[in-house]
């Protein structure tokens, strides 16, 4: 594997990509711009750490781990970043513009903690359900007529311009976010005591599970608080199971 | 095709590419950064124009023009720059790294007239011979343990920076640059008088037509001064032909 670049702590996540030729070229890519943390989540295609195209990139793809779901594969991670082509669509979330400044950010942010970067499957990108575990979107400016990018060159796209982004320089404010397995836990045990307590309507679960972790991920809550508003939310959720018993 | 857009007069010329998936995969580039000039010189792959992976791309593909030289192929551009992963190898080209700044005078000179992006083949990238084309060289900042970059991934990368840089303002001074054809011309007029008047030693032509035209590329010739000088190498051409007869 490379030498410890700035951007080691990036960690590169596909959601169910489909194509080995694409994993292999992701993985490619990210040998060319120094960041080497490959996440699948789900990935269709068994035989992808063999993946043709992936010049240079087979260590790489060997230490490439395997999640079920999303939450796990950025459980680490203390900023969590989606990419989509989406732009006409309402989102619920901030959706910025790939470039110096956006790139600058996440530069920034890896200097507290890791960051991941979400890519959605080829032929469908993330859902609305990956969407809920990102603290915000980027989008790559493309021309409007054809706004669909190949999945192996946005991720070239998006780390050529990570590689070439200067983290800003870091205020007196003490940043230590929260990871995002940290704020899951507490995501999870509010929307049991929500249930628990009636707040949630009948056929209305998967929606509001989504909007729940959405709320308490732009809180952006520092690891401190978080393990403040963690146990207060296990003690709720503890006495509403008693009650309920 | 795609409306006219600010890199109408940018022209992508791959230069001897061996996979038709690269070639799709550089058209779909194009698409998503929009500019639509494709040009192949001497492809190995006949079904090109078929290319899978280019989504949204079958028109361009359709539309992209064949040359059997770069010379034909860049003849109508005021300015052609060569891309190459090379950094190491004395060359005698100026490198300059792919970046805001480069991105900004490329789009500057698209101004004032056609600027050629050139690609070598996927092993080889481009020969010398292909260089001695070039005002100038360009490489993509990558990590040294792997400089070499998927062909469709570094199509998408230089077209994302082009398509994110302004051009700089334009200073009173006219810019109003000879054509490549025209210095090819006044190039190989210059050439075989030299020839002629034995200035070229034996086993040394290939060697001193790329210089020559190296220096004539390195004067950044305006338009007139390309036909006055054309008329003056054009005479003398004719000189040594008479006295030789």
């Amino acid at each position: 594997l490379p030498a410890i670049s700035e951007l080691d702590d990036l960690v590169v996540v596909l959601v169910r990509p489909r194509n080995p030729l694409n994993i292999g070229a992701a993985a490619r890519a990210m040998i060319n711009f120094g960041t080497h943390r490959l996440r699948l989540v789900n990935p269709y295609a068994a035989g992808f750490r063999e993946a043709r195209s992936a010049v240079g990139a087979a260590a790489l793809l060997k230490n490439a781990e395997e999640f079920i779901t999303v939450a796990e594969a950025v459980a680490d991670c203390s900023l969590v970043v989606g990419t989509t082509a989406v732009r006409d669509r309402a989102l619920e979330h901030t959706v910025r513009q790939l470039n110096h400044e956006a790139g600058s950010e996440i530069r920034t942010r890896l200097k507290s903690g890791r960051v991941a970067l979400l890519f959605g499957s080829e032929k469908i990108g993330l859902t609305n359900d990956d969407f809920s575990h990102c603290h915000w979107l980027l989008t790559i400016p493309t021309q409007p007529q054809q706004i669909s990018m190949n999945l192996g060159q946005a991720v070239a796209v998006c780390l050529y311009q990570l590689a070439g982004s200067a983290p800003s320089e870091l205020t007196d404010e003490k940043i230590d976010p929260a990871s995002a397995g940290a704020i899951e836990l507490i995501t999870e045990l509010l929307f049991e005591s929500l249930q628990a307590s009636g707040y949630v309507k009948p056929g209305t679960k998967a929606m509001f599970e989504k909007r729940t972790r959405r709320v308490m991920l732009r809180l952006n809550l520092q690891k401190l608080d978080a393990k403040i508003l963690l146990g207060m939310v296990r003690q709720i959720a503890w006495k509403l199971r008693q009650d309920k018993s």
